[in-house]
């Protein structure tokens, strides 16, 4: 590939707030996602201030190093909203006051029945020789400015003005220096960690070729896995390298990769009990309604979700769960047997065809040196038998209910594959 | 204030990754946060990818705006990590090999019992001058450079190393340079939107003094105010001065004010559980376990919290918590009808003083004109009393469920905050 024909792209951020803890520049990932479709990446990231001195000497160092600048933010009708002017001095251009804008600023506002204080007036000015790009969800205008063979946009900061704005009116301006198309493929996978994930991948990454781009992106219990590359139109010999690495990594991760697609754990356990026609109920104690929060988060998930009973109290889990009281007194609350009486009390109780239970200690208090905080068991039954699962998960309360819920959903994932592909031999893989 | 005193920050992230839709640089927020503390502000954020042209353009850019420079990453052992060079480049120093990095580097891999590859061995290089700044997370020492009045660190990105690195050996170095000491207050509301906040807070924000920071972060259904102002030496005078503007906000925010501390909603109504010594269950169907998951992420919730039913099918709510079958048919699951059979049940087969319900329509289908998407009904049981609440909620599923728990939190805190005062009256505000 030609280096030199590639455009170095720099997104400017624009607000004193986007330099403090509270808030974070989001709009670049919108940006960069958009950009990749088109084949094209960008270079430099930038936040910057309010301060006209910082702006200025912001915009004079992305002069020098980009060939496409697009700046968010700082188009408002205050004191604080200085892009515009500040621009125009880098570029040594005068300010145009453009009354067809004044007019489209007074229109809103007289829709809304308010009358236009006098500081937006500043928004009808525009640089010296830019094409106006409209807002029709804000009053700010966008505009693209020429200047020699670079080229910069002008957007507004608030993600509903900027994303119309910038599919409507940047995208189709950007089709001239795209660079093809961006092809991609996903894969997710649960029950594995970042560094075992690294180790089964070993082989594979000297067989990317070094026009894809292979990216890793891990949580506890959750792994994605996104290769991309840019292709000049959809060229079968580009799809089909795609597919081969694919084929690989899912070959070294076997069972745990759980969709080939950009879906969530729970969406792929709601898709198998589409298949599999059974119903579901849990009984949760220490992830204290995640793994049902999780399971209802999925459109349609009412078709098989029965319910789940929180039961955090031993009493609950008692009555509602019909747990023998001598089982918590001799084992615990926290222990294999409790977590087995839960899932197959849950499962007679409901109705359901599958119980799925855990059991465990969140902490931070509760620990003992036999049962630690993070202990979790997790039980699943279902037609006349069950499983349990003992694990011990790392980290604070929050991680501990999180990697709980999502062992959990695993489990139950991994349990649907198995005997969806038992009951229907021939139909699904064999491994 | 004298602006020519204030020192020109900049981050620089470095890290092609960071340029994509995939990762985000989330480094600069706590170093941010740590500035702010010495009084400190960040001028300007850049990310930059691994590229060794772009990085030099991103560094000469930053040596010529900025007095202090934090660059982090790029210190890894492999190709892609050329900030060392790069930078020694850019300052026109070259790299001296210090044999005592690398012994600490093969101490390392000799603990975890592999060979170190000869890659490493260029973590051991250091620009010539720098100190070095010890890392016991990881091989990557940092580096700490002074060119002219500049200060430069090289600091690694992954955030265990980062963190404990700036602790000790950046933190001390700033000292010299602080600007006083960052005093806060945070004041958390709900039950507002932004738009009704800003109108309540219209005569606020004159009087907020010029040096002082008014900050408001807005979720839906959840408000975070926070005030800050860089104060030499905790003086009575500023912190009288953040009080003031505290209570002033707190008094036209009124009983949507939930916390004077940066807490979650579900925290503050686990501390008035804790000065009732009441205690709750819970019976959900559109929040789908969501509010026995906010309120179980709080330690201690045991305490008060006994149970939560997630009834997400009709067979659930007549069996578990005894709704009428024939209010379900006469009025539909999503009644205020229902909600009220649900909170009284829930709290008489619970056995706890106080039952919380929830039905509504999350969606996407399942609404009608009558009873639209995002219709929710909760209902709360105390003392023979039920109180329900009707609510219709913008956005799509997860947004509704969202606002759903949020306003059932709300529910809940705003009762026992009523029926807390009165129980104990001339302790409690009266209003």
């Amino acid at each position: 590939m030609n280096k030199a024909r590639v455009p170095r792209i720099e997104v400017i951020a624009v607000g004193s707030e986007l330099l403090t803890d509270r808030f974070q520049d989001t709009n670049s990932l919108y940006l960069s996602r958009r950009l990749a479709d088109l084949g094209l990446r960008l270079s430099f990231k930038t936040v910057v201030g309010d301060e006209s001195e910082d702006l200025g000497t912001a915009f004079r160092s992305s002069l020098r190093r980009a060939d496409l600048i697009l700046i968010m933010g700082g188009l408002g009708p205050t004191e604080d909203d200085r892009t515009r002017e500040t621009l125009a001095g880098c570029l040594k251009r005068r300010m145009v006051f453009r009354p067809e804008i004044l007019k489209n600023i007074e229109a809103r506002f007289r829709k809304r029945r308010i009358p236009m204080p006098p500081s937006n007036r500043k928004q009808a000015d525009v640089l010296q020789g830019a094409e106006i790009l409209p807002n029709p969800h804000g009053t700010a205008p966008g505009q693209w400015i020429r200047q020699g063979r670079k080229m910069i946009a002008l957007l507004p900061g608030p993600p509903r003005e900027l994303i119309p704005m910038f599919e409507d009116h940047i995208l189709p301006r950007l089709e001239k220096v795209k660079q093809g198309y961006l092809i991609r493929r996903v894969l997710k996978a649960a029950g594995l960690g970042e560094s075992a994930m690294e180790e089964r991948l070993r082989d594979v990454y000297p067989a990317v070729p070094p026009n894809m781009i292979l990216t890793t992106l891990a949580a506890p219990g959750d792994i994605e896995i996104q290769l991309s590359m840019a292709s000049r139109d959809n060229d079968t010999e580009s799809l089909s390298a795609l597919d081969r690495v694919t084929d690989m990594i899912e070959s070294r991760l076997g069972s745990c990769v759980y969709a080939r697609d950009n879906i969530r754990l729970e969406s792929a356990v709601a898709q198998l009990f589409g298949l599999s026609g059974w119903t579901l109920a849990c009984a949760e104690s220490c992830t204290g309604g995640l793994i049902g929060h999780r399971l209802t988060d999925v459109p349609g998930s009412s078709a098989f979700f029965l319910e789940s009973i929180v039961s955090y109290a031993n009493p609950s889990k008692i009555r509602r769960l019909g747990v023998p009281r001598a089982v918590i007194e001799k084992h615990g609350a926290v222990s294999r047997e409790v977590a087995e009486a839960m899932a197959e009390g849950i499962r007679k109780t409901s109705g359901a065809d599958i119980g799925l239970a855990v059991t465990g200690i969140a902490g931070p208090s509760g620990g003992t040196f036999r049962k630690p905080v993070g202990l979790v068991f997790i039980a699943l039954a279902h037609e006349g038998k069950i499983h349990v699962v003992r694990s011990v998960f790392p980290g604070n309360r929050n991680q501990i209910k999180a990697q709980a819920s999502q062992k959990a959903l695993d489990i139950l994932r991994l349990h649907l594959q198995k005997t969806l592909r038992r009951t229907s031999r021939g139909k699904g893989r064999t491994s």
